[in-house]
C-alpha cells in the first residue's frame, strides 16, 4: 500500500482517531474533507522514509487549537496552503512534498487534504507517532530541525510569521494568537529536507493508522476475539512490533473538562464492569496523558493511551467523553525515537505538567484485564 | 529648531512626558536612553512634514506594552532595530527615515533612540498627536495606510511578522504575543512614503513637546504665573493653536489600577482643594480617556487629558498616580485630523470601552478652577 485512497480511506481515519490518543479532533470533520479530494484526484501518494531522497523538500502542516473548538469551527485547508505558500515566500524555495506533524486525529489527514490539492506527496511518517498537545513536542524539534520560520494563518488568509530561537517559544507565542484567532490557526511549519526527514521522523505511521483501522474493521466482521484484546495483540506485529495491552474495562463514571488557554484539559474516571471495585483515572490535556488504576500509575506519555469503545472498537476522544461510556482503555508503547533521554525531555510527563518520572509501560505494574 | 539635541532634550522629554496623556511610560527611561545616543551624535534632524519629499520611505517604532511593565523591564532600541531591519528584508527596500507612532511617553523617545543609532532623521508629527494604548488607533491607520507588514520582536531577537487586513486585528493579534513576550514587544510598522506622511500625520509634535517642556520651565523659572495655568494658556499660541483649559485643581483622592490584558486599567478620583465637595473623576487605560466633574462629563477621547503636579508642572503618569498628589487636570482639544467622524470611530470613546458620544472639549459645560 502506498497510496492512500476512497478504498482504504475509512480504515485510514478509524486509525489516526486512535492514533490520536484522545485528541486530534472529531475524526468525522476530517474524513468528510479527505473524501471530497480523494473523489476528485483518486488517491494521495506516500513515501516510504527510507526511500525519501536528498532533494526533497517538505513541509509540515498542521492545525492548531483545541478539540473542543474544531468540533463547531472546521479546520481550514485553503488557509493552510496559504500558510504553507508564505513559507516558501519565506525561504524563497517550494515544496514538493507534505510531511504530517502528528500521527493523530484532524492533523494526520490535513496534511493529505492539502497533497491532494496540490498534488504533493506525502512522507510516510510523522514528528509525534501519535497527537501531542503542543508544537515543540516532535522528534522533528528534539533531534535539531528548527520549526522557524513557523506560519499562523487565520480563516481571513492573514498570516504571521514566527522566527524563534526555540520551539517552545513559538509554541507560547503562536498559541496566545491562536485563541486570538478564534481557538483555532492554521499552521505551516518544520520546513524539511529528505535528510532532516530520515533522521527525524517517526517512521511509517500513516500506513500504521490504515493498519490499525483496518485491523479492528477485521475484529469487528470476524466476531470471534474481543476487538480491543485484538488490537493490543495486533502491535505485536507492527512494522516495529511494540508492546500494548489493554489496561482496563468499564465505563465512564465521571468527566471534568474544560478549554483553557487554548486547549482541551480534564480528567475522566472510569469504573470497572461487574462487581469489582476497581478504578481507572485519566487525564488529559487535548490528549490523554496519563493513566492509574487505583491511585497507581499504569501508563505515562509519551507512551501512547486509547480509550475506546468496548464493542466497536472506535476511538473515544477527549472532547467527546461522557458519562455511561462502556469503554476499554489500551495502552501502547511508543516508538524507541520517542523515549530517548532527549525525548522524554519534550514529550515526557514533565512536559505535561505531571511530576512523576517516565516509566516505559511494559515496566509498569497493573492489575488489568488480561 | 529642527534638531533634537541634549540642549532641548529636557525639555523635550517634559512635554512629550506631557502628551503622553498619562500613558506612554516613565520618561525617566526614554531620557535616559535619548541621552546616551545624543552624547555620541550630537543630535538627530527632524524634517517638518511639509518638507517630507516624495521618496522618503519611513517606518514607524514602538514599544507595545503596558506603562506598568515598562518600569521593570526597559524598552530595547536593540530589537526595534531587529524589527525594522526585518520589514526592510520583507519590503526589499530600505528605510531613510524614522516617523513616531505616538507623540507622547516612551514612544515620542524611542523613534529618536533608533533614528540617533541609524544616523537617520525623524519626522516631526506622529500618528497620535498624544498616546493611546492600541496600535489601530492612529491618523496613519484612520486615512489608509497599512500597518502590515507589523513586525515584533523580543528580547532575544526573536520576530513575528503579522500581515492582516485591518489595523485592529493586527492590534488584537500582536497583543497577545506581546503578553507572552514578558508585556512588552518592540514593534515596526507602517511603513510609508513621503506622500502617505505628508496626507496623514499629526504634524510638528515632536517640536510641540519641546515647546511644552519649554514653556513650562520658563514659567517655574518666571514664577509669575500659575503652571498649568500659563500651560493651558500657550496652547492658543500653539501651531495650529488650540482650546485648552484647567479643568480641576485637587488632591488625588482614590487611585483604582491594575494591569489587565497587556494594558494598565483603572480610574482615579481627585477631590477639589479647600472647601469645595467637587471631585473629579478619571478612567485610564494607558492614557487618560474620560474625565467627569461631579458626574458630568467634561473631557472625552480623543482629546487630550493631563494630570500635573499643581506645583511643578510635570506629567503623571496613570502608573505612578498615589493618593495625596497636589494635582492640576488640563483639557486640551485634539487636532482637527484627530476629530473627523472616521477620526472618532478609530479613536473615540466607542474604541475605549465609553459609551458616550465624543463631544469637543469646547462644547462640553464645566464648573472649572478658571
Amino acid at each position: 500500500m502506498s497510496r492512500i485512497t476512497l478504498e482504504n480511506l475509512p480504515d485510514f481515519i478509524r486509525g489516526t482517531a486512535i492514533l490520536g490518543t484522545g485528541g486530534g479532533g472529531d475524526p468525522y470533520v476530517g474524513r468528510l474533507m479527505l473524501e471530497q479530494e480523494l473523489t476528485k484526484c483518486g488517491g494521495v501518494d506516500l513515501i516510504d522514509p527510507d526511500d525519501v531522497p536528498d532533494d526533497l523538500f517538505a513541509i509540515s502542516v498542521a492545525c492548531m487549537g483545541a478539540p473542543t473548538v474544531f468540533v463547531e469551527k472546521l479546520p481550514n485547508a485553503q488557509a493552510t496552503v496559504t500558510a504553507m505558500r508564505r513559507i516558501e515566500k519565506e525561504l524563497g524555495r517550494k515544496f514538493n512534498a507534505i510531511i504530517p506533524l502528528e500521527a493523530g486525529g484532524v492533523n494526520a489527514t490535513l496534511p493529505l487534504v492539502v497533497a491532494a490539492q496540490m498534488g504533493l506527496p506525502v512522507v510516510d511518517g510523522d514528528g509525534m507517532g501519535r497527537a501531542f498537545p503542543e508544537f515543540q513536542m516532535t522528534t522533528f524539534n528534539i533531534y535539531g530541525v528548527n520549526c522557524s520560520p513557523f506560519v499562523m494563518a487565520d480563516d481571513f488568509e492573514n498570516t504571521i510569521v514566527l522566527e524563534t530561537d526555540n520551539a517552545l517559544r513559538t509554541e507560547r507565542y503562536g498559541r496566545a494568537v491562536c485563541v486570538k484567532m478564534g481557538g483555532i490557526a492554521q499552521v505551516a511549519s518544520y520546513a524539511m529536507t529528505g535528510e532532516q526527514i530520515r533522521r527525524t521522523c517517526v517512521p511509517r505511521t500513516v500506513t500504521l493508522a490504515v493498519d490499525i483501522g483496518k485491523r479492528v474493521r477485521e475484529l469487528r466482521v470476524e466476531g470471534k476475539e474481543d476487538i480491543c484484546e485484538g488490537l493490543a495483540a495486533y502491535f505485536a506485529t507492527s512494522r516495529p512490533p511494540r508492546f500494548a495491552r489493554v489496561l482496563f474495562d468499564g465505563k465512564v463514571q465521571d468527566v471534568m473538562r474544560g478549554t483553557e488557554d487554548g486547549w482541551t484539559v480534564g480528567n475522566v474516571t472510569i469504573s470497572a464492569a461487574g462487581d469489582s471495585s476497581d478504578e481507572m483515572f485519566l487525564t488529559f490535556r487535548n490528549e490523554y496523558s496519563l493513566a492509574k488504576l487505583n491511585g497507581k500509575t499504569v501508563a505515562i506519555v509519551p507512551d501512547l493511551l486509547f480509550i475506546l469503545d468496548r464493542e466497536t472498537g472506535e476511538a473515544i476522544t477527549t472532547e467527546t467523553l461522557r458519562y455511561g461510556q462502556r469503554v476499554k482503555v489500551i495502552g501502547v508503547a511508543a516508538t524507541e525515537e520517542m523515549r530517548t533521554p532527549e525525548a522524554v525531555e519534550v514529550i515526557g510527563p514533565k512536559a505535561s505538567n505531571i511530576s512523576e518520572p517516565f516509566v516505559r509501560l511494559e515496566d509498569l505494574a497493573w492489575g488489568g484485564s488480561s
